[in-house]
């Protein structure tokens, strides 16, 4: 990676302080021509910061995943743009537009998967195309990616207010703790602010709602790991468990309600999120345990109906299975060998749970059921007059 | 533990010689009153052997692992039986039973969820109950442990063959290679010889049909490295994958039928084995892939009916999670600590698959299909005449 990596392990950013609430990612207040993002990479063994100075620093950190949940991708990138319109500044207006769609190429390039990232980057190129000088490109491409910004903020907030409707209600029909399961890392770290899947029950817990939090683990990045990272920072009960053990806990009635986020969810509703969601949607189904998705309504993509013919799932690196980053316990991390021996390894990074396994959809405008007419009105693609909000 | 460890990762013993197929367990020739094991904590980073010279030995090996899979932990607690009354040679009739019943709940309570451990200690104990001198008890005890290790070794032979055609026929209806899902490790690391799961696709590879094994990790204790050591060293292409990708090779059409083992299967049908299994059979289901279990016939507990409700789900230990063992990659192995803070952790060991998600039984009898009538005639509980051999 060729951006700086700064403080590592030890400061933590003003931001911070206002935990369980606190962002992945803001302009430096010292030189605003640079981007400071959490390095997920270390986390939660260590608490460190990536300075991104240049497109091709932004690429880099969403390839290699130091910046990584849909929400949060889609966000940098949108800044990554505003990077590259200040790369562009002393170009010639042609070249400078050059610059700047070669860049949104390479930034929807490097994660194919979810949605969000190419959202983003077309909302720039559209603000951008028309424009008469790299002055107006630069001007424009930061008030978007503030914008940006500021939706994914306010959205995860009113999904959070939503979803705590569905927690209050098995609450009070239950009349203690609620159990819910949840896959990978939705949270706040996955976004700007808040989170998607688990704004609900960052709301919940707020609200003085019993929750209890099935974390699995998410291999091979074990991104549950910041699931359980975020939620003990907040102060909300948790569990941790290896993803083998989803299906033993829905046999046993311990889960009330599954939350998961999303990368991309087609018009019929096809879900596609991290690997082993759709695992997870067969066991509750099998279980009578409702299964939420909780996601932005820029996560829906319209142009897809079949997720599982036509979204395409990221293959990744064996490395990610063969190897984990592991602790001394005294604050040193490194890469370890965990699958020795010259073993081929498939490590696809996403999955498809069909629109019939949602129970429905927690979004920014309220709940939606899983069908193509209900998700294109909320998502304005018929009348966006019937949405709720 | 108490019993020494010999030659840690250098010696291999002289059963090895004969790769692929190997055996767990051995009396030490220089030695009949000590048993040698692989132990199996440090596979694949390292082949070394346990020696046990007592009988809270191997209750100790059994506890931890070093001894693992429904068969092996079954022969092994046989030959504890047998070291328990070589302990009790010296003492008084009535004290040496004393001593051998107390042994016997040991064995029994160090692991609570596979049958083959209960089964072989209860065999031990009948055959034993009416003996009349210490002597008697140790001659007895050894031929049944013998018997036991035998049957074993030539059960799993008889189940690679009844498999074998259930993969002979995939493969000539496609007319290519055989893609195979398994899960945990059932092969010949788990038995004594050969294996449960893994000996159709052993006998397969043998008869040169083309086969392409999808190893799943089974986290948290990763009995799929077992798994993919054992098909390297005899030659077998495998795939190495998380857990969480099965759901997409299913999806994606690129797995042909699913095979597993098992530690206890009720007289309807349904299956506890490693966690996990639960949410393959669900996929495999859902995709309309074939879902078998291969089991000897020692496996089957004709005492309980519903799975879920009546076999104890052994919880372990949360290090077994938030702990991995990781090598340096030059020889030296060691545990690394993977999940760090105080996070709480949940780690069932087995779940349960309904016997309406299992397309068939392969036993050493034959094929059976997964109802109570089939399994009990096969198992010799109706009318063992009536069993294919």
């Amino acid at each position: 990676m060729s951006a700086a990596e700064v403080n590592r392990g030890e400061s933590v950013p003003t931001s911070f302080q206002a935990v369980p609430f606190s962002r992945t990612l803001w302009i430096d207040p010292d030189d605003p021509t640079r981007l400071r993002v959490i390095d997920q990479r270390q986390l939660p063994h260590a608490l460190s910061e990536l300075v991104l100075g240049t497109v091709e620093d932004v690429v880099e950190a969403i390839k290699e995943m130091a910046v990584r949940g849909a929400g949060c991708i889609g966000v940098t990138a949108a800044w990554g743009m505003y990077l590259a319109a200040l790369q562009a500044h002393t170009l010639t207006l042609e070249e400078a537009w050059t610059f700047i769609t070669d860049s949104a190429n390479s930034l929807v390039g490097s994660r194919p998967t979810a949605v969000n990232l190419s959202w983003a980057v077309t909302r720039q190129l559209n603000a951008l195309r028309d424009l008469q000088s790299t002055d107006e490109f630069v001007a424009a491409a930061k008030e978007v990616a503030t914008e940006i910004t500021q939706e994914d903020i306010v959205g995860c907030r009113k999904i959070g207010r939503h979803g705590l409707e569905i927690i209050r209600e098995v609450h009070e029909r239950k009349g203690s703790e609620v159990n819910i399961l949840t896959h990978c890392n939705a949270g706040w770290l996955a976004f700007v602010e808040y989170g998607s899947a688990l704004a609900p029950i960052y709301a919940a817990h707020e609200a003085g709602i019993p929750v209890r939090v099935y974390v699995g683990e998410s291999r091979p990045r074990s991104q549950g790991l910041l699931t359980a990272w975020e939620l003990q920072q907040a102060g909300v009960p948790h569990v941790y468990t290896a993803d083998n053990a989803s299906g033993n806990l829905l046999q046993e009635g311990k889960v009330d309600l599954v939350i998961v986020g999303a990368d991309r969810v087609t018009s019929r509703g096809d879900v596609a999120n991290k690997v082993g969601t759709y695992l997870r949607a067969l066991a509750a189904r099998a279980n009578d345990v409702p299964f939420y998705v909780a996601m932005p309504i820029s996560t829906f993509d319209p142009d897809t109906f079949d997720g599982l013919v036509e979204i395409p799932i990221e293959e990744r690196e064996g490395e990610e299975v063969t190897h984990v980053v592991v602790s001394d316990g005294e604050g040193a991390i490194r890469k370890a060998l965990y699958v020795p021996g010259r073993t081929e390894v498939s490590n696809p990074a996403f999955d498809v749970t069909p629109a019939e396994l949602v129970s429905a959809f927690i979004t920014e405008r309220g709940i939606v059921s899983a069908n193509e007419l209900s998700l294109k009105a909320f998502a304005g693609h018929i009348s966006p007059e019937r949405s709720s909000e």
